[in-house]
């Protein structure tokens, strides 16, 4: 029987994806120590989720007022940590538990990258993942040297430059390269271990490449691009895809219009994994799940919505009132994230919406739509779409933590469990393993892109 | 009474900084492995080490014949993986051990640097340790994407401005920021998170920094640059500093010169740990500890000197016989470590050395002057040259994994403690608590190099 796959929705920061999370009475107060990430790492695992994934982002939101000040005062999101490091904090607390995070391919060196990853791969015996982003916003290129960001689908020209390179890299060490016998003094066949030599348009890296192939092969792709150009480069390199619709009639058509990408691309649309995101919010009885929502949705503060769409469009909105329209050249002029953007036109109805219109249109900063109820209503749910084909699995983010995880670990999981959609054991050691994906052969995505 | 200092000198590769360490029959053969790394962690640990510290690079050696056949077939550092990572999983075993690592400043942005390190030193509560390095050879840069390596001096240059880049974030939160209050909504005091605004020669990375500071204040600095640059980079910014004497006589002077320049640079000498480079080969008998040493000794092929020397110089070996001497141009051509190069012309006393006098002069890929003998006599000789102050302590280095630091640990530090020199517990939980290092406070560098 076909298998969901779970994965968590990480921030390697002071509160969950959702920002007012930290006000939260229950909410843990030790975000920045290691028994907080720990502790979250154990729950999943219990849970047996598939994987444990951090988004990331190189600044701290201040494009709102062009200022810190209210970022740090809220609580909005200001501490951000190095997702790679926590990540191996998690993977020594665990021995399944698949361990993602996101790297921009427009900040770091694809050398680096391929090296960090690999070596994390190999530190937890096959268990890593990549989320590949191309970044959105001038906080995080006037933090790393550059002056702006790059125009948007020159992002991707690059990232798919980035790709072979890392790529490539993790191919240069056959599976058998290593041999290791101290007394003849061979320690790998030179035959085996090759040298990537790339020049390209923006990477020059030349190897050898330094980290052999992990128990895995190498880690998984993930990805979460949903502008045209990043749907084109997920069906070209992502394995994991995050989603998130709303409607399940309009899941259903994107999830079969990416899957006949994935199989035009040449690839075998099962190997490519969509997840929807999934905010719960559950209970024993109806009534007291959504007391629960209504306590957590009061914690949400308009000024979390402004800073958080200030930095996901690259646009200050203190420089509008709450009701005053967009001009057509700020509609025009917005550089960051497409997709946001063009659903406020959509949902709004309107060619110059208000700042108003973005809230609604996007709930940035607050929880709307979760999935709220008793365990059986939320598996229901969860049932359906994967069922009827909207998604392979979900994203699941927190309200807050660790509670929102320990609820729907307890509550939700033994539900799916009892259902046969969900498993009861992981499969095996390895993330490709209990995701069902095979192990990548020496070559095969240069093979199938004709690269 | 002074207590020593004791650092290991670990690398996350195939083999220890002995090349041939690996071909040891007692080596382990899962140098890839975080069971590893982890066991090495508890010996140190066991042992009361100050910290484990990892150097880097970021390439295979294959400058030698412009070819790595050799390198993997005879396992001359063909694995080299990012060590923050493993530094990561060996912090996850222990609770007091310091952690070092090695990142370029050369390579690496210092928002990130910052972050990582920053990250590191939260998720050990106060442990880590970077040190600093300007990096060497053109292998590097050609797999960051840079056709050469950039000149020696503008190396330090840079590296000047990544310090005050990498330190101005560290000290932008002040130690009381965080108030985190659920009730009112206040997550931490706006006047008290401050942003970097730095634009200079080389960076411009504005901030606001996105991590709290931690239990020590910001990660210990290390520095083992000896070059006349180096040293003058080492007065002003390093906390911990490798060096590599054999002469006691010479230790003395440039011990006492060192500290001279820092004092002149406006710090506390006794803020400023000099750690000499010590490899032990030691057994309850003088004969067996030379028998150890003689089967240790032999395992080094003079293709892993080679190789090396290729690397730390930056020139090809493989373009001269063993006994061709260097043309006048070759040598002032050398573009890697300066002082090695001029170690060779004194020690030989020729101004065109061949490769054999290179090999002699440097020991590059051998196990040349090891201290060898009882426990009793390895004291002896570390207590002469701590007490004499020809050094402050010692960087350990393995000729196999995990043997030489297990002997060091059952055999050396216990003879160390029974003399008062090395203490017999932890001082306390953080890395400067330990080595006796001051918390900084904020801007206390700045105060200083009145930058």
């Amino acid at each position: 029987m076909r298998q969901m796959a779970l994965v968590a929705f990480l921030q390697a920061q002071n509160c969950s994806d959702f920002a007012a999370s930290w006000r939260h009475p229950e909410a843990r107060r030790d975000s920045w120590s290691p028994e907080y990430y720990q502790h979250i790492a154990r729950v999943l695992e219990a849970g047996k989720f598939d994987l444990g994934f951090f988004d990331d982002r190189l600044s701290m939101p201040d494009m709102y007022g062009r200022d810190h000040a209210h970022t740090v005062k809220h609580g909005i999101r200001c501490v951000k940590m190095d997702p790679l490091t926590i990540l191996t904090v998690m993977g020594m607390a665990t021995t399944r538990l698949g361990l993602g995070s996101t790297a921009s391919t427009t900040y770091f060196e694809p050398f680096d990258v391929a090296r960090t990853f690999g070596t994390l791969d190999l530190m937890t015996h096959g268990r890593a993942a990549w989320n590949v982003v191309t970044s959105v916003n001038d906080g995080e290129a006037e933090n790393m040297g550059q002056a702006r960001h790059m125009e948007h689908d020159l992002r991707y020209d690059r990232a798919d430059e980035f790709m072979e390179v890392v790529l490539g890299h993790w191919d240069t060490w056959e599976d058998d390269s290593i041999v290791q016998d101290r007394e003849s003094g061979v320690f790998a066949i030179p035959e085996k271990v090759h040298r990537l030599d790339h020049k390209g348009r923006f990477f020059t890296s030349r190897g050898p490449f330094t980290v052999p192939r992990s128990e895995q092969g190498h880690p998984v792709i993930i990805q979460a691009g949903s502008s045209g150009r990043g749907r084109r480069f997920a069906a070209m390199w992502g394995e994991v895809i995050f989603v998130a619709y709303r409607d399940l009639e309009q899941a259903k058509r994107e999830y079969a219009a990416q899957k006949a990408a994935v199989a035009a691309a040449g690839r075998d649309p099962e190997q490519f994994k969509m997840c929807n995101v999934l905010h719960a919010i559950v209970a024993p009885t109806q009534g007291e799940a959504e007391d629960k929502c209504a306590k957590i949705q009061a914690l949400a503060l308009e000024i979390d919505s402004l800073s958080l769409l200030s930095e996901a469009l690259n646009f200050d909105f203190a420089t509008k009132g709450m009701d005053e329209p967009f001009t057509d050249e700020e509609v025009a002029g917005i550089s960051g994230m497409q997709t946001m953007r063009d659903r406020v036109l959509q949902v709004s109805g309107k060619k110059n919406p208000t700042p108003r219109d973005f809230i609604q249109a996007t709930g940035r900063g607050l929880m709307r739509h979760p999935t709220v109820g008793t365990p059986k209503q939320v598996a229901d749910k969860m049932e359906q779409w994967f069922v009827e084909r909207g998604c392979d699995g979900y994203v699941v983010g927190a309200t807050h933590i660790p509670g929102a995880y320990e609820d729907f670990v307890n509550l939700v999981v033994p539900e799916l469990q009892r259902r046969g959609i969900f498993r009861k054991e992981y499969m095996g050691a390895t993330l490709r393993e209990n995701m069902g994906l095979e192990r990548p052969a020496v070559g095969e995505w240069r093979r199938r892109t004709a690269i």
